[in-house]
């Protein structure tokens, strides 16, 4: 769903709107009932003319009045505030934030607080039977990960490399960021912690070196199990390593739609 | 034209490569045949299992045998490189970096470099003929515009902002980055300088006082003269404003497609 | 108060610690009480040797423990815990973090948020009759500012632009954040919104074309101010502005300390 | 050498000038001569008023001049032209840039570039016989280190990790960028490359296994070498490492200075 371009006919505005609004956002925590977090927000709506200025007054009015819960379930009554604001072809939010996890350690169970950068999109277009929306969870999960190629025989070293994977999706139940953070860490050499004392630090050292795994295969593997859940519909993943012997990144990236979605 | 998802099937990888390389290269100026610049690089093939790490090294090759001519006009022979290399599905290589024009200053006549960030894209697909390949060009110009509503009848002051205007096209011939520049600071209400002495200043706020213009109205005066262009097949035009009297951006956006194209 | 440089004898180790995390916190605001905020932490000792895991592992956990209220007040509290988990020469904390204000447009009354970056910073030294501690504020102020040389005697237009004036301070007792960006906003040509209607935004365009001043004015009348506070022992001021008519940006700087201070 | 605070008097400007000013430079390159990159710059004079238009257009004017050679070795010249053209208590200039090393893979001899960034800064004083000009150069050197306390008696994997190693200095004679990212490689557990095949992998991987070495064991054994040459006055050296199971960073700091420097 995306604005059809105006193929040979005269040029006209299609999307107009503001950006790059920081703004104290409210968001679901699965633990804690709410997170209080900060959020950058880009507000538009497809309009064949410039924006007045008590319009764009109107679309940061209705971020003002939705920071309270900005959550993937409210994203449709924002987006409904905003079609019927203006008379839009299609109206447009995206925003992204930090969200925390608490996390113990896994010997010491000492529990600290990590960071994941979320970003939540929807879009909705008037119908005759109320609105068609659609909502995306895109989740970056820095992980770790230790490559088989990397294992020597004669086990004189290993090597292992930050790794960030970038999982966005669409789904029929809304789902939770805590289940996307869990199925990531699940398939990676080993998760991040917040806080880790020695022993700690032995036991993630040793369980990334049993489970040796390259970017590529860690980014199919979260693929396969996002493709067994029925509730989702469509996904893009993307793994991003920082390899530690080369000073850039390597990349791998796969899409996916399932059957009549 | 962009890898197809896997539907339904078992996800399987399309696009790997490596990202973030800087590197020096060489770029075409239209007044002094080469300018020297330092691109960030993105190549990417679409192939179905991970890359080597071999290939990896072939792909940075690649990049060093052709960083002395990175240009529009080149990029279909580093695509057939990579092709080549790989049997791959689609090769794809996108770099962006800071291009100098030398400007002089409307009164003085002083003169200075001005910077553009630009990006060039590239795709290639193997076909019986020889490689279908598209290649896209990208243009940041920062102009200064005018508010029309901000022009006080009785002329108690007006106001003016930054606004960037972004161009992003596809084309029969190569084109120039100084064209595009140019296209741009013909609609603003005035283009930026380098160097500016007092009477270059009166000149350059009296211009814009003359030319008053929403960013909107840029947008859409840009893609009105890229259409008339018969070279000019595809483009999207977006004009961000840097708000004098709020901490958020407004912007349009606008996509144009020509007939058959 | 900065660590001595170990001078002509063997280099040791000074500063050790913990950068960049990104954590959740509560601050305190004039109006509400308390603002949830996120904040990015540094925090550092001096020690001659390495950091030890387990001492990393306290660093983050007396974060954890304070993260609910981070206050320039509260900063001794924080750097006490320091001291006494390490035998350190000294302790350091700074963070940064968005703070959120809410504004009223001048003519129409609307009420949105409006975000300055904030950094405090404290250090602590043991001493015999307890810890010797230093704490600084800085905050960042967006403003307006229309040049005075840019009022034509015509009145062919005037030439406005953003600037952002960044205060940083030491006092006696604690000052409220919003204090400085009043302090700021009332020496600009005009402060920035969050809404403004029509009529709002002539009435600020008015405004800085009643009050020209260049950026180096608004940063000499800030420090004037500061001076006549007896409160404030230390400041500097910078202004930098985003020039209008070039691509590069313009700034000022000044220190300030109180006699005797 | 910086500017001292008007102490308990009226508050007057320092320092004012340009900043964030993106340039083609050409810089010193012991293998190749000359090396053309990319450089952000800032250019100021201490004044107690504010800086004219034509001084603004002045000192860009300066750096047009000098951009051809913009060299540690060239800095004292570039100094002089800023304090003759104002007068002015200080002149300063500040500049970063990439700057590319070619370098062979240990085993299969490919050859690639590798970037560094670098700083370089001056200041001049205008004084009797002659100005007193100081210059500092500034190398960002990202290597591999492998935590001695992750390796495994029991061989069950080790632990390495991305850091980045800045040294900062001062100096008698001109000292080549090359000399300071060599002395800095030797020290860690690893240098990075830009191409490495399945063999050099091998090798690197095992090199780094027999040489395990924290941040701060980098950081004090370049300041140790760093101290060795006469030539070097005054240094810091900061040692950034990316954990590779936590997602924040460690760091380390330290200061020295050559007794009578």
């Amino acid at each position: 769903m995306s604005g059809a371009p105006s193929a040979g006919a005269a040029p006209r505005l299609s999307r107009v709107g503001v950006k790059n609004i920081t703004y104290p956002v409210a968001v679901l925590d699965r633990t804690e009932g709410r997170q209080h977090t900060v959020a950058n927000v880009d507000m538009s709506v497809d309009l064949a003319r410039p924006m007045l200025a008590t319009e764009e007054a109107d679309l940061v009015d209705i971020l003002n009045r939705h920071s309270g819960e900005m959550t993937a379930e409210n994203v449709p009554a924002i987006l409904a505030d905003m079609l019927s604001a203006f008379d839009a072809g299609r109206a447009r939010i995206e925003f992204s934030f930090p969200y925390f996890v608490a996390k113990k350690a896994p010997v010491s169970g000492l529990s600290g607080l990590l960071e994941y950068e979320c970003r939540i999109l929807g879009e909705a277009e008037p119908g005759e039977s109320g609105a068609r929306v659609n909502v995306g969870v895109e989740v970056r999960v820095p992980v770790t990960i230790l490559h088989p190629a990397s294992v020597d025989p004669e086990r004189h070293g290993s090597r292992n490399q930050r790794c960030v994977v970038t999982v966005a999706l669409r789904f029929g139940r809304i789902i939770w960021i805590e289940d996307v953070i869990n199925l990531v860490e699940e398939c990676a050499s080993s998760e991040l912690y917040s806080l880790l004392k020695r022993p700690d630090e032995r036991h993630v050292t040793l369980r990334a070196y049993e489970n040796p795994r390259s970017h590529e295969e860690i980014a199919l593997e979260v693929a396969r199990r996002l493709a067994e859940d029925e509730n989702i519909r469509w996904f893009t993943v993307e793994s991003v390593s920082l390899e530690s012997m080369h000073n850039h990144e390597n990349y791998a990236r796969l899409e996916w739609r399932r059957e009549g979605a």
